[in-house]
């Protein structure tokens, strides 16, 4: 079971970067975000495409992070763009969970309590540039489960067919079938 | 040379995130960010990043899209969760700019104008489930660049020394390493 924690999460602010990293971890293979601070929007937001895409992802809003922290006995991976580099740890991170069983991937937004660093397990980064978590949430988990998760299957009410041109969507309730052909609307 | 073309930013609600994707198109090898709305705040955050962690890296925002495409004679791929899986497509996009010699990447936000997917030569997916355009440009990149780009040094007044605990910048400039052991902030 993997977990994403998000840390520092401020509603007005970053109610879209939460709700990206929380997809990113569902579409990626996680099981779980939990969230510090309280956004029901959010929730819903997100339980609202894991109804329609699949899947058994869960979110949860405002949770005790330090708490949580201190009682999970998974292996605590934190994203950040100071530490060692996935590449380096990912498979030491792979023994640890086979092990002990549960991930939890600490993202945090801008600024994170220092402390975070001394709870942990791995301080990891994914280039030792400024970028972004989203990015750095899906390259960790794209290594983390080898590129496998790329391939998975949500078993949804709706389904996308990839397509080289236009969309095609599934919906499985209905037995229907929806193909749009993009047309020019400028 | 690599750009990556950002489609429908509106500078109130997507300021983040397309502050994201251009950071992210940066660090993960891209050499410049083309938005269609003109956002001057945005192209100084990602200038000053650029300038103090190195590289080549351009911006520029308030370009006309279409016309954009129309005059490219890139490689021309658009993200979308509709398209083919990126594993399938990327040695032939990799072929293809061997010939050309340039890519261009689009990356909508929620809304793309249907017939971008007419306009270009690669519709490509990251996973068919929606989730963010950051994260698909992240592992675009990584495919493209064969992982590479994680290990890329961009030569900067600053540099990140990875660390298992703590964060440690050089600073370039005044030869000076500044090495902070985070504390307990709560």
């Amino acid at each position: 079971m993997i977990t994403v924690l998000r840390i520092g999460h401020r509603p007005a602010r970053d109610k879209r970067i939460t709700t990206h990293v929380a997809l990113t971890a569902r579409a990626f293979g996680a099981s779980s975000i939990v969230i510090d601070l309280h956004d029901s929007q959010l929730e819903n937001t997100v339980r609202s495409v894991a109804d329609r895409f699949g899947g058994d992802f869960q979110v949860s809003s405002g949770v005790n992070w330090r708490r949580y922290m201190d009682e999970s006995i998974a292996v605590k991976v934190h994203l950040t763009m100071y530490g060692i580099p996935v590449d380096r740890c990912i498979d030491s991170i792979r023994e640890d969970v086979a092990r002990k069983g549960n991930l939890v991937i600490a993202v945090g937004a801008e600024k994170v309590p220092g402390d975070i660093y001394e709870m942990v397990d791995y301080n990891v980064s994914v280039t030792n540039q400024p970028h972004s978590e989203v990015a750095a949430l899906a390259i960790f988990l794209d290594r983390y489960n080898r590129g496998t998760e790329l391939s998975a299957r949500f078993e949804g009410k709706m389904e996308v067919i990839p397509k080289a041109r236009g969309k095609e969507i599934r919906n499985r309730i209905g037995n229907s079938i929806t193909t749009k052909k993009p047309k020019r609307k400028d």
